[in-house]
């Protein structure tokens, strides 16, 4: 039996974060999907929200401890199975990955998550394209931010030449931006270490599209 | 001459956070105010923008480092000052408090700070009431999530008997929820937690009415 559990839907950018964690740490998971839309959304069901209050995927349970919240996650794993590390033990180094890390996870994501569109759509009449919209004007104030960092610091990945957790919070948001249509060209190292990445097996595995619960 | 400079603004609960760690901490800093309305605001000026391109506060400079990002600011100070620990090194207990922080982080502040408040007065309508509601009602989502992990884990303060950084992100939230005039009955340990750190002079020192760029 694996050690890690993972509550996890095939397109939520966050659950693809800990998936690319677990699998750039080679840690084997058991996989469970929870479907965001079916339903009105499993994430909602009184069983699910027992576990994690929040309603939010994903959730990471490791020897019965079970955590909510990607970075607490991703934090978590590096404590437990340092190699490879993904948030550097250096102050200043660390700090900078952490820093990446958190202009997508409270700049980016939270405005485009799927509690918050529906809301936009519910309250504010929003429809398919206008949500579209909402999503890339936060994307694009949040890359062209994302990308100044990487001018100073990015080597073959966001910060230096190996994997980070940076990267596995880079690459889900690029699928989102992907989905919303949000032209990436003016992001020339994002672009860049998006291919890097994406060729390598470990985020081949972590990809929406493969994951037990993906539809076509 | 002090070790640290903040780039704050006195209402800016990001920036609250940081303040009352640099306090816990007992670490002097020198406060340099960005006015956050006056002039269209100065966190776009070329010259801030030029130090943080988010142009957000807070911005911690240490040393010739520059950090952008309070969640990242907070793993920093207690790396460099490690007295009193706001994150506790055990992977487990510090899991606790990284995830009480990021739901604050990532689920309730983003989405009532002042750019998304402002992006929806002028593209979607939304008067000073309907920013209320808005922000009230992903407060209230994030604080009944919040108050039942505070059921499971929490002490005196959010996470046992001493503070750590799940109050440095609790308290300024509060801080806001009263601006929205969200009532506070449903929770009674946020409630609880609130009124214990209020009175203690590091979290007194901290607060938005006391620094050098308050207004009336």
């Amino acid at each position: 039996m694996a050690d890690f559990v993972l509550y996890s839907y095939w397109r939520s950018s966050c659950s693809y974060r800990v998936r690319i964690a677990l699998e750039l740490k080679e840690q084997a998971y058991e996989y469970r999907g929870v479907h965001l839309v079916r339903d009105g959304g499993e994430q909602h069901r009184s069983d699910y929200r027992q576990l994690n209050p929040m309603g939010q995927v994903p959730y990471l349970i490791h020897k019965n401890v079970g955590l909510a919240q990607s970075m607490a996650a991703i934090e978590y794993l590096d404590a437990v199975h340092p190699q490879p590390r993904l948030i550097p033990t250096d102050p200043v180094d660390g700090a900078r990955v952490r820093q990446l890390c958190e202009m997508i996870n409270t700049g980016i994501q939270p405005l485009q998550n799927l509690g918050v569109l529906q809301y936009l759509g519910r309250h504010h009449d929003l429809d398919g394209e206008g949500k579209a919209g909402w999503s890339r004007h936060w994307m694009e104030l949040g890359f062209s931010a994302f990308e100044r960092e990487l001018e100073t610091h990015a080597g073959k990945f966001c910060f230096g030449d190996t994997p980070t957790a940076a990267d596995c919070f880079l690459i889900p948001q690029v699928y989102n931006a992907r989905r919303f249509k949000l032209d990436l060209g003016a992001f020339p190292h994002i672009t860049r270490i998006t291919e890097t990445c994406e060729a390598m097996p470990a985020f081949k595995r972590a990809e929406p599209s493969v994951q037990p619960d993906a539809q076509a």
